[in-house]
């Protein structure tokens, strides 16, 4: 069986705060401490903050800019506003490269963090520090999808988890081998996680018991979930290819204009 | 505190099975019956069983072509085939248009339900009649996603549950209205019930307790999760958008040819 629950009582996050000394002492006032094999489900937004993420930034659409890497798709709001869907330093493709202008003080966003795999490395080695028990971590962002209304919580780090369960290989009842074959475990962990956490509620942590997903060893991160977007079947948006493939189709004219006899 | 498990054996599932009887009687057997507030989430695999979706084909990529509206988009495979991303009757957007050929006989294929919002609408109905418990239901099936690797369950089908939990208008710590604002909460339901299901365990089916989001209405269903693909911002693959859009800037430049003096 698997349980799940938020964690109460950790307040707003400043910083350079202890996050695992904050989440260790909250658990345990809360009456379930941490256990051996307990997965700690995090929101991006207070690593962020205690990790100092939280900028000045006279516009959002500048800082988004800057935590660019590529613009993947983009398209107008009804707020005269440009949606922006990037892929971000860290191979992430989502809206907005993750600036977070929601819950900050006026004329501030809040960045992710610089290497998502990285804090929950260290969340991880801290809770282990100050509970003794065998933790795992997984932080967690919200994402857009395409095709598909509503916003659901995938990992952007993970650490002491196993990031996959693979099935490739597995023979079915029949003998034969699945053909799907991969689950993205810490992104279904960050779902279950969501289901109990709540962005309005203010409970930025969950816990997830129950699950055999706790490693001895650190692991590949979420780095192994992010599939080269540069190569990716849907690595522009549908206007941005057509407008790439218009350009080249002019070109390509225009070429065989000048060879012509 | 949110929990999920997994009910035990329920066994192969034949074409016409009454499944809200063999779901009531497995979970009773197992000695947790279904209560009031339960979500059962139920993979389409067995739905498609039990509603004679197994059906001869001599070619699963001919019954991908049948099943599917349109192709979003192709590649070559490393075996010789082609991986196609279509868009199914439902109007998902999936690999394979969810034409299953593992775990069923040679020579045949399994198919999506025909309206999965319905089948999950008379499975809640009939575990209500079964058990007189106030219980939803969602039907899950398994999808990739763009720029990441690895799968996760998504819900094709709901009934008797809330399909989203809505935020917008809610104002954050600081008074204003959160940009984040739509949850899919059936595709969270989807994920964190496949971490106790199990594709290689024969484990079809899990029960979520926990989580107030069971209704009177039979609500929407996921079909209003469900945006129009045709309009989405990838509504074609890259390389797809790309050639159609060569093709019109070679049409463009004959056409301007065409009106020179």
């Amino acid at each position: 069986m698997l349980t799940a629950w938020a964690v109460p009582g950790l307040g707003e996050i400043a910083p350079g705060a202890d996050l695992p000394a904050l989440i260790a002492a909250a658990a345990a006032t809360a009456g379930t401490p941490l256990a051996d094999g307990d997965v700690v489900v995090v929101a991006s937004k207070i690593v962020s903050k205690a990790e100092g993420r939280l900028v000045t930034a006279a516009d959002r659409e500048d800082a988004i800019t800057a935590e660019a890497v590529r613009v993947v798709a983009s398209r107008p709001r009804k707020d005269g506003g440009l949606t922006r869907i990037v892929q971000t330093t860290h191979g992430f493709v989502m809206a907005a490269a993750g600036v977070d202008g929601s819950n900050v003080p006026a004329g501030h966003v809040l960045l992710l963090p610089v290497d998502p795999d990285g804090s929950a490395r260290s969340l991880a080695e801290g809770l282990r520090a100050a509970t003794g028990s065998r933790v795992g971590v997984v932080v967690t962002d919200t994402f857009g999808r395409p095709w598909r209304n509503g916003q659901t919580d995938l990992a952007i780090g993970a650490a002491y988890v196993d990031v996959t369960d693979d099935h490739r290989g597995t023979p079915d009842a029949q003998g034969r081998t699945l053909e799907v074959s991969v689950t993205a475990l810490v992104d279904e962990l960050a779902a279950a996680a969501d289901l109990v956490k709540g962005k309005v509620r203010g409970l930025p942590v969950a816990v997830v018991r129950g699950l055999d997903a706790v490693t001895d060893e650190v692991g590949t991160g979420v780095r192994a979930l992010v599939r080269d977007a540069e190569h990716d079947m849907f690595r522009w948006g549908s206007d941005e290819a057509y407008a790439r493939g218009f350009d080249a189709g002019l070109a390509a004219a225009a070429h065989a204009e000048e060879e012509a006899p």
